[in-house]
């Protein structure tokens, strides 16, 4: 397992008139904090498209539990809990500064070859980034 | 049930630099199907607020079969298979403009009293409007 | 010069906690209003692209005059008053279901040849198309 | 005058299909870097709020001079100067982490009374915020 927090402030133009941070911009938290998760095993994400590969998300879930606001300081955690094949999987919870637990998460995407469009594994240098970074328990 | 179609182009601003429609996004396009399926019901989302209940989002699901891309002419039908108690359900289809469904989706939302801010019941005018729209059959 | 008007419905995620448009959807606006005047004129901003032509923004001017609020049905005006040598200017008017102008602005785009990113002429098929369409009065 | 630069890096969800950061998504960037000055000078912009101000942009002005794109560790520099009366105006200039400057602009907000909505001076401790930040020369 894998996980990895990102600290990150909500902007106003992410908000609703309810309010609230808009439901669809969670997907954008979601997508920072596992590309800094990926980032801190060695790996930058823009490599991966650069070495051809592409890495589509092909579902996500989200459960919002309490609303967010502008100006909140939120914690998301990406968490890994297996090495990837062709798919990779991440769970998320994010937390505000009073340290409560307002939404939850998880997406997963596909490793495709950037010319055959067909699925491929997850490049070796990835997952020798991610193996090294694996413990057993949550590295917060 | 209700089933309700929109049209809408894809906007260039809504696509990322794989060329394929951010995944994000999606809840938008949701958003705005929903929306309108209601309207066909007699019952503005706006109205709502000014009623004083907000409907704010409380679980998202999203499977991305096919990607979209920009300047796609999408069709988005929610579809609405229950009478909202607290809380309202709509599923969706995605299809793009070679008749391929693309996506597909559900959310939940919760109707809340913006004053007290606790769980109410649907206004009885939207339950009125959604009732005279409610088939057995999809409307399609 | 050439005028063309869509209409657009304003969606809930494109608001803020102040509860108006956010401002730097406008962007958005103005781009579809653009794109739809190009594809009035015989010519898809897609087929640039895929004729090799990038044409990114290289400056836009925004006036907010009165806010838009969620829901509202804005007529989007996008007007050419030049043919595009090297460059491509577009004028913008919003106005809303009142008839009210609440946003005024413009935008300058450049052809780029997307192999040696260097400014190259608007292809001759799209100004040929431009040109079928110019009128010396507004064309609304 | 009052400068003061964030640091910020562009999210992927911010890029369009062309591979640059998107001309709308830059009016967040100046967003947080206004946000960030005014907080750096002791005033939340949730504050005003609270205190029943609003500050609604009254217009915008961005010149591209270099694209950014995905992954770009940008500096943006807002900087303030003149204290505001009405009306509060700020410069912007982005920087990549090449040092390239790549994008210009300012906005102009107004403050507005929330409940006459009404224009409405700065409140008292803003301006004494900033005008003990206040120097002659950049601060960088």
């Amino acid at each position: 397992m894998i996980a990895n927090d990102i600290v990150l402030r909500v902007r106003y133009g992410e908000t609703d008139k309810m309010g609230f941070v808009y439901y669809g911009v969670y997907a954008q938290y979601f997508e920072v904090a596992r590309t800094e998760l990926i980032r801190k095993c060695g790996f930058a994400y823009d490599e991966l498209e650069k070495a051809g590969v592409m890495l589509p998300v092909i579902s996500l879930n989200i459960k919002y539990l309490k609303p967010c606001f502008y100006d909140d300081l939120l914690t998301i955690k990406a968490i890994l809990k297996e090495l990837p094949g062709v798919r990779i999987s991440f769970e998320y919870q994010i937390t505000n500064q009073q340290g409560e637990l307002t939404t939850t998460g998880d997406t997963t995407l596909i490793f495709i070859n950037a010319n055959t469009k067909k699925p491929t594994k997850a490049p070796k240098e990835m997952i020798e980034g991610l193996q090294m970074n694996f413990t057993n328990k949550i590295s917060q």
